[in-house]
């Protein structure tokens, strides 16, 4: 396929992104999670999709407790074939021996499918299960990720693609001259190697990050293979597009070599009617509590519940964790439309200030199109609203009609990730 | 069935226990390292094994890279149903909440067959993996264990048995009074809590434990409800068997709800002869570099390879790390039968001191009936030499001898490994 193809992830969260999708009549009990998440990959492998994709935190935030991601995505691993499998890891409250080998292993396990979204942790309630009385700093997260990205790549180029040898006759199981160990002294970490898995067949796994901070997008542009990020709208995403590849370029990188993946939060229905139909009716099962919540978390960890739902929003301190541009996002909307809490938390209560189209299959595969060729995104990582209705709507009505246009493949091109991301193989 | 039953593991390393396992004919060439782990396991559930089990290291000690446990298990969970999957995780470099997290999503992920080995590390690769020029001493050790095994076991208890709710109707996801903060603060640890998987349905995984130390034995005595141990011969496990029990009992817990099983190292043929046969066939092939190595790791981490091989073992300084017992037997062993190193290192080339047995189905039946019914052994925990044809040998043979004798199950008794262990659950 010689034209540029949209990459497509498959961003699952339990019950799906929508505050409410818990209330969905087609919500899942909980009692055999991984049912469900078996499904859910399945059906987004059989639509092509390139990844799924599972956020994390080291902390109670929200609802009722999940699977931790590198379990569940090791389960996947052997119930599919093709599709990518990204979980995301702190450097804030990990040891990048732990993350490099995991990731390593996953990587192995799944035949070279294995994606690390790198991300620092944020709130104090992390914080407060690794012996921290708060979180730590911006600029000291991003100072240990970058130096624990720089262990964890170490790591995996400690084994070259031919070192090992299984060579029964001679007796000899490795060429020790190809097997590298790390000797890192830095300041964060003392990480002497080598790794104890040898190389995937994808060379090393993906590497995906989000960052949207000045720090965030540096990193990203210098190691990062996919970015995940959030845009309400067409300018915004093509104003981070430009910026992001600009800075890739200038790290001596081809500007190809990252992908760009904003989240689309889609509400797909045959006609709009029955996509806002649908949309209405999660909707109106937002619990106050949940709203106010999920509102509190976006807007920097504030408790918002002792202030009276039908009145504007406070004024708030500026918060110092990594979410300054969402507070000053949604403070604007608040103020700019006069919105009550209750408002502003319905208004997020879906795509959370993703990109969300709510419409057919058509209009949401032109708004697609026009992101895509435009300088806006290489690809869309999709947050279904609720599950699995969310997820099958996307793969049997969008997919689809993206095949169609030519922007999608039909089948994989690859074996692995890097392969059906069009990645190089790292060097080594 | 009322009569005491038998337990067994199965003990796997990718090429099996004999350390020239790998230059055997069948063995594996690593390509792809979990398809031969799904056939070993789902060989290990039809023949209605307990568990398998997998050992860990935090560094690269021996051969080339293996897959890490809690992946491996995860995927493992995926393409079984009933089997037991328990992996090793050491307190010294990780961090309890991690460790918890992890245990308890393959927990609810396998539907309650998650097991932790609790280990302790106690060597110089790993430490120097993880920013210590050293390892970490005995007594340090063992304490920071114990504080460790104190949090997990906390986390687990967050969420009691009907905490989550999930009322689409009322909007309650979970009933707050039975989600439990943990707010621990010991001399190691610091651990707010809660943990974010909601509970098994087994109540929390099972606990194994190894250490032969009297620090070790005491911490297994509290906490374990299972021990894996190595004895060479009846009368060594009699004595471990009494001694342990009788601190089970001191510690105010039932005797049988700790279960002990030592290693068996079996090489079974259909006759006495055949099975001499296949154990000659991998001591043949024992590399001199790779018997050394393995000598040296278990009498304390030495290099030998600058000593003659058919010369006697060269004085040692005693080691400070977990194999004290395991080097004084082997010093004793080599200078009673004034063997040279070579001639040691075969011997431990395949059990590495474990109950070795070689011979007839009926024979190894025999000694394991023997073992079980005189306060030995609850159970084995099975170390084929070579996969995958020692496990299969295992099954075929063996097993169906034990269950002729009635001593080991038919089918699964229930659905979870406490069902199938014979344990409570814990109270919550």
């Amino acid at each position: 396929m010689a034209t540029r193809q949209l990459k497509l992830g498959a961003f699952l969260l339990h019950n799906g992104h929508h505050v409410a999708a818990w209330r969905h009549p087609q919500a899942d009990s909980g009692r055999d999670p991984f049912a469900l998440y078996k499904k859910l990959a399945q059906t987004a492998e059989r639509a092509c999709f390139d990844t799924v994709f599972f956020a994390d935190s080291v902390a109670l935030t929200s609802g009722v407790g999940g699977l931790e991601p590198l379990t569940l995505l090791s389960a996947l691993a052997a119930v599919t074939e093709h599709i990518g499998l990204i979980g995301t890891a702190t450097t804030t409250y990990n040891e990048p021996y732990h993350v490099a080998r995991k990731f390593a292993s996953l990587d192995r396990i799944s035949g070279g499918r294995a994606g690390w979204n790198l991300v620092t942790s944020d709130n104090a309630s992390e914080a407060a299960n690794f012996g921290r009385s708060d979180h730590v700093a911006h600029g000291e997260r991003y100072a240990r990720a970058r130096e624990f990205h720089q262990v964890v790549q170490g790591l995996w180029n400690s084994w070259e693609d031919d070192a090992v040898l299984n060579d029964k006759e001679k007796g000899i199981q490795f060429d020790a001259d190809k097997l590298h160990a790390l000797n890192h002294k830095g300041d964060h970490f003392s990480v002497a190697g080598p790794l104890n898995v040898s190389r995937s067949p994808q060379g090393q796994p993906v590497v995906v990050q989000a960052g949207g901070s000045e720090a965030g997008k540096n990193l990203a542009a210098e190691t990062a293979d996919v970015v995940f990020t959030a845009h309400p709208n067409l300018a915004s995403a093509q104003a981070f597009y430009r910026d992001l590849k600009s800075r890739v370029v200038h790290a001596g990188r081809p500007a190809d070599s990252l992908k760009i993946m904003p989240g689309l939060f889609p509400v797909v229905g045959r006609t709009q009617e029955e996509a806002q139909e649908k949309f209405q009716l999660l909707q109106d099962l937002v619990v106050p509590k949940d709203g106010l919540a999920l509102l509190g978390r976006m807007i920097g960890n504030f408790d918002l519940s002792a202030y009276p739902l039908d009145e504007p929003l406070p004024e708030l301190p500026l918060t110092d964790n990594g979410q300054q541009s969402r507070q000053k996002l949604l403070t604007q909307l608040a103020q700019g439309e006069n919105l009550s809490i209750r408002e502003l938390y319905l208004r997020i209560a879906g795509g959370r200030g993703h990109f969300t189209l709510i419409g057919t299959p058509e209009l949401i595969a032109d708004q697609i199109q026009l992101w895509f060729e435009n300088e806006a995104a290489d690809g869309f990582n999709v947050m279904p609203p609720y599950l699995p209705g969310g997820l099958e709507d996307f793969a049997e009505l969008v997919v689809p009609e993206l095949q169609k246009r030519g922007l999608f493949r039909r089948s994989y091109e690859g074996r692995t990730l890097r392969d059906n991301l069009g990645l190089a193989l790292p060097k080594k």
